[in-house]
């Protein structure tokens, strides 16, 4: 199922996306694509109330007016992995990671997809990220092997792990600085649960700005795929459901150009990954 | 005004210690000590339940009972400040940063105060840290100056950084790993709010580990004064209410003694801060 969430911010509504194109409202079916949608199996009571086919249509001219939210309400926590594909690390300068880098975003910078992107004020060197974005469906403590860690992903959805690289790389050493400035995490547009992604290790992701490719990967190219890292992550955290799992880029951000070609107020960043749907983002000055 | 929460997790009750040592039920005058708590000024409405008399007094058995809840409820973000005391930055090898360190730890880690701390399965070097917790009042967001920054603390607490050295230090360079362990914040016992702590740069800070002291510090040799942090932090990220900001940590974690007396399954771990009342944990094999 592709879920999602329209409405302005904090008054989105959750919404399923059939596969006709047409759009339903799931209000009083589910609360919100948050927490509480896995712990209560809010996906089964979609699918069951869509069988029914009670569920109302809402209008296409409406859905083409509204805001999309983000895909995941409230996240408890954004966990991210770094340098997991080998032509980013390399591109970077960085060595490949003989383990997962793990580090953290504060989860309300997640926003909807087409948002715009704030540069913070004091920033020169905002940068871009296409991931394939994890969303975890069920608690996650000391799982057992990379097949169990399958058993508890909800679903999938395109991330932007917007990264300012000079509060990340010259300020600490400590890069959750540069990856929590405000709306930092365009997530979205959809939700899609984890039975519909088919092969998640096989999806191209690409990113572009001002219509120019900048990124063209695939997550076959992760280092530590999807299963390995969510099993890596629960030995060391416990993993609630709601919460999201940035897995990493691929080559091609600024970072690693040549003449590092930073965003500017008025660029503006596509993204997609195949079966995910895109974003497009303006960048605006803070 | 001291502030607590009583009840099995997930279950608890907001609840008033008076200056006379009496307990107050708080149900029905606020929700819980959340973020909601701070956006509708929920400290105006105890002080003035409390001033009228009709807040109904918990016997004293029953507080003695009671569990201690996180005197947070479901921070948004965890954010940490690193070697921000000038004898912890020396004891760890580490120099005096120019700025603070930032990094997050994950918000599920919050526990009561006297909750168990579990030692992650393959952990061997679990580690203490005193610290004094900033709880947000209001939404932060490019603060013009320090003074401007003492205007969006609502609260204090005590906190227990807890840390897995070779996770923190050895795994990948990124410190979360190591503080986002299952219960790995004890946060408590009381939020106490700004008004009532007086000078919260000259707070003694002790922690002893199976009766022996530990720590024993001020938040007077801070490096980056809480103003400092906040107003640092929001030039880089939005601070909204509900978040907890841990300050660092004085010297005398095992990671600087020079047998490293790391905590083990049956330890006892005790800390204070100036008026903000105590913690007692014990460490349990997770």
């Amino acid at each position: 199922m592709r879920l999602l969430r329209l409405g302005e911010p904090g008054r989105e509504r959750p919404v399923l996306l059939a596969a006709d194109g047409r759009h339903f409202d799931l209000t009083g079916v589910i609360g919100d694509l948050d927490r509480a949608f896995w712990v209560n199996q809010g996906a089964e009571s979609v699918r069951a109330a869509a069988e029914a086919g009670t569920l109302p249509e809402i209008p296409a001219e409406d859905v083409a007016a509204a805001r999309v939210g983000a895909a995941v309400a409230r996240p408890g926590k954004v966990v991210c992995i770094g340098l997991n594909y080998r032509d980013h690390a390399e591109e970077t300068g960085a060595a490949i990671p003989p383990r997962p880098v793990v580090f953290m975003k504060d989860p309300y910078t997640v926003v909807g997809p087409n948002d715009d992107i704030l540069i913070p004020r004091a920033s020169v060197k905002t940068d871009w990220e296409v991931e394939l974005a994890v969303v975890i469906g069920a608690r996650a403590r000391y799982l057992e092997s990379h097949e169990a860690a399958l058993d508890v992903i909800g679903g999938f959805a395109v991330s932007n792990d917007v990264s300012e690289r000079e509060f990340q790389l010259e300020r600490s050493g400590q890069w959750d600085l540069g990856k929590s400035c405000e709306s930092f995490n365009p997530l979205g547009p959809w939700l899609v649960t984890a039975d519909e992604v088919g092969d998640f290790q096989k999806l191209g992701l690409r990113l572009a700005v001002n219509g120019e490719q900048r990124q063209n990967g695939n997550t076959e190219n992760m280092i530590f795929g999807v299963a390995e890292v969510v099993h890596y992550l629960s030995q060391h955290m416990v993993l609630e459901p709601g919460d999201v799992i940035n897995t990493g880029t691929p080559a091609g951000v600024a970072l690693g150009m040549p003449d590092h070609p930073y965003l500017r107020a008025g660029d503006v960043v596509e993204l997609e990954i195949d079966g995910l749907g895109s974003q497009r983002s303006n960048l605006v000055q803070a």
